[in-house]
C-alpha cells in the first residue's frame, strides 16, 4: 500500500478525514470485505469498540486528564480503541454516502449558536 | 470565531482531525467548559451519542447503503449525531493527551498486518 | 391490562424476569409491535437506551454510591433508563428464543468458577 | 455457596431480580470487590459488555428469530453476553439504592398509558 513508507516520514502531519477514508475504503476493497460494509453492521462495530473503549476505563474511577499514572502500554492499547471507534465512525458516514468532516464542522458552528458565549465570560477571556 | 466565514467559503475542503480539535478546544476555552471535560465525563458522553446514533437506525430493519430512501432531514439529522460522536472522540483523545490522527493511521498499517491481502484475491484485484 | 391493580397491592413483591417477560409480549401483541422486534432492532434500542442512562451519568464526575445528592426527580428518571434498558434486554433473549433467567443463573456459577474465592480472603468472612 | 446444587435441580424454575441481586452481592462480597462496584464503574462494565453483545450481531446482516441458523456455540455465546448486561445492570441499581423490578414494572405501566392500544387493533386481537 505504501503507506508505511508515508507514515514513516510524516512525523506529525495534520490527518485528515479524507485521507483516512480513502486509506480504509481501499483496505476494504482490497480484501473483498466491502460486502460486509453496510451501514448497520458498521454501526454495530462501532458499538462494539466504544464497548472496548469503556472497558479501559471500567475499573480505574476518576481518570485524571493526560493520564499521568498510565504505562505506555495502557496509552498505546487507548490509542488503538480510540481509532477503532474513529475508523467505523468514518465508515459508516461513507456507506451511508455523507460528509463527515463538513458535517462536523456544521455542527461546531450549529453548537456555537445554540450556547452563545455569555459577555462576562468572553470578556473575561480578553 | 470566523468559523462561519470559513466554512461558507471553503466547500468541501478537506477536514482534518486537528482542525476539529482546535476549533473544539476554542469552544470549550470560551464558555468555561473544560472544567468539565474529564475523560470518563467525555466517554460517556460519547456513549450517549452513540445511543442516539443507533435510535436512527433502531427500527429499520436492514438499510442500504447511500440510503437510498430516506428523506434529506433524515440524513441531516444522521449527519449530526455522526459528528456528535465524532467531537466527543476526538475531545476524550485530546483530554486524554492522544493524537487521535497519527493513531488512526498507525492502526490502518497495523490491521493491514494483521489481515494481509490473500495472494488470489490481490490477483483478482489487477 | 389488569397491571395497575396489581402493581397497587404487590408493594415490594419479587419480580421476576418471566413476570416481565410475559407483560412485554402482551404488551407487543396487542399493539401489533411484533413485526419490528427483530434481534438487531431490539439490540439497537437497547443501545439507544444505555445511550439515555449515561447521559445521565456524564457530566456528574465520579457519584457516590446510594446517590446521595440526587433529587427524587433525578432518581426516578433513573429508574426509568435502567428499566429501559432491562425491558428492551428482555425481549432480546426471548425473540432469540433464550431463557435469560438460566443463562444469568449458568453465568454467576460460572464466574464462581473462573474467579474463585482467595482461602485467605474466604477465611476472613466466616 | 450452594448455588450448583440448586442450580441443577431448579430446571426451569422462575427467576427473581431479587435473587440474582442476592447472589451478586454474596459474590462481590466475598472476593472483596465491592470497593470497586461505583455507579460509574459499574456503568462502564455495562457498555462494556453490550459491546461485547453487538460483536455477536455485528457482521450478520439481518438475524432472524428464533436465531434458526447458530449453532448451539453460538447460542451459549450469546446467553452469556446477554447475562453479563443483565448482571451489571442489576448491581448498578442496586448500589444506587434502587429496586429495578419494581421500577421495571412501573415502567409497563407508565409504558402502557403513553401509548395505548388503539381501538380498531383491540378490536382486531379479540
Amino acid at each position: 500500500m505504501g503507506s508505511s513508507h508515508e507514515l514513516a516520514r510524516n512525523g506529525h502531519k495534520d490527518v485528515s478525514l479524507q485521507e483516512l477514508s480513502d486509506r480504509l475504503a481501499e483496505f476494504a476493497q482490497v480484501r473483498g470485505w466491502e460486502q460486509y460494509h453496510s451501514p448497520r453492521n458498521l454501526l454495530l462495530a462501532l458499538v462494539g469498540e466504544v464497548g472496548e473503549l469503556s472497558e479501559i476505563f471500567q475499573w480505574k474511577g476518576e481518570v485524571a486528564r493526560g493520564l499521568p499514572d498510565w504505562t505506555s502500554d495502557d496509552k498505546e492499547h487507548l490509542e488503538e480503541e480510540l481509532s477503532d471507534v474513529l475508523l467505523y465512525l468514518i465508515q459508516l458516514a461513507d456507506v451511508c454516502g455523507l460528509d463527515l468532516g463538513q458535517a462536523a464542522l456544521t455542527k461546531i458552528v450549529k453548537n456555537a449558536r445554540k450556547y452563545p458565549v455569555a459577555e462576562q465570560t468572553a470578556a473575561s477571556t480578553n
